[in-house]
């Protein structure tokens, strides 16, 4: 049963999609929004390939190790830009996309 | 902290969406699929709206009680369905929709 | 045929989905982004709930009524918000959002 | 401006998506569904990602090849399952998957 089987994953795409689209709403509330922009931007797509690879695990999608594989990209693209704030959104963000990136390696 | 404040629901929904979209790949594989075409169809609308209420609760969007409101609907209707059926996929997502359905109510 | 029936719509929505995603694109390179933070946001909520809603109805859901009406009254709160900025990105946006708000109340 | 530069792609990603959509709608109402169960779930998978990657690429993603490469690739798989059913929604779902598949390469 895959989403038994890939349930680490799905919790780690689900705390990363989470994360992101709370630091994605933090920055927007930032004084220094000029400098957050890319995190911004980055938070988006991190939080809606994360989403949407935990939708997929959980309906057995025959594209595992393809998707993953996006996945683990685009979180680390996140993780690096976020973890140049001292914000500790970001920080804990950053935390977040480099666990799920992780994660998402091992199975793609 | 939108993400904080919704933290109950945003489980909900995740458990929903996790428990439709694995009683729709269950359904797809079942012997008697002809009985499940409905159930296919609404747990594929629940899912979807639940993953994309988790998603929205998360980046504190401004519509939550007009989202909220649709996604309980489409929680019960996709009980109400899968309650008919006996198979334990679609009993334990009844038992999600319906709870999810209730959460949702509460803030819509 | 569903998709048939709601060949303008569909298209509406398209049309706003992209000119909001532009929009929010064009909003994170501005000069003034702080005057944007709510422009970005609704950009990002208008063009979800369209998209949601064209990949909805080409699929037949039976939830027609209950999304177009949510997805109206985001439409309209990203059109209002758009309209207040000179950026020609913005106003090609809000007019998208306005035109497809009045599409969705027609099914609504 | 992304969104200008892809727009024969969003274009196609958008008629795929509705193709997809369509034909999965048709399958659930088809009297030989136990033969479509792969359709099914293939024109969801392909529906998806269509919609996933439209939608990126008119917010100007930074990762279109990844998403395009991917996307690529699920287009082929249900191109492939559709054009072997002789149903109209098959075959037309079919053509706009390689169609789409064929557009997906030339940005991967």
């Amino acid at each position: 049963m895959s989403h038994e089987q890939h349930k680490e994953l799905i919790q780690s795409l689900h705390e990363c999609a989470v994360a992101c689209n709370h630091c994605y709403d933090a920055c927007l509330k930032e004084e220094d929004i000029k400098m957050m922009a890319e995190c911004i931007r980055l938070d988006r797509e991190c939080a809606d390939i994360c989403s949407y690879l935990e939708h997929a695990l959980s309906r057995n999608t025959p594209f595992v190790s393809e998707l993953a594989s996006v996945c683990a990209k685009i979180c680390e693209a996140c993780g690096n830009e976020c973890k140049k704030h001292d914000h500790e959104h970001c920080q804990k963000c950053a935390e977040a996309c480099f666990k799920c990136a992780e994660a998402c390696k091992n199975v793609a």
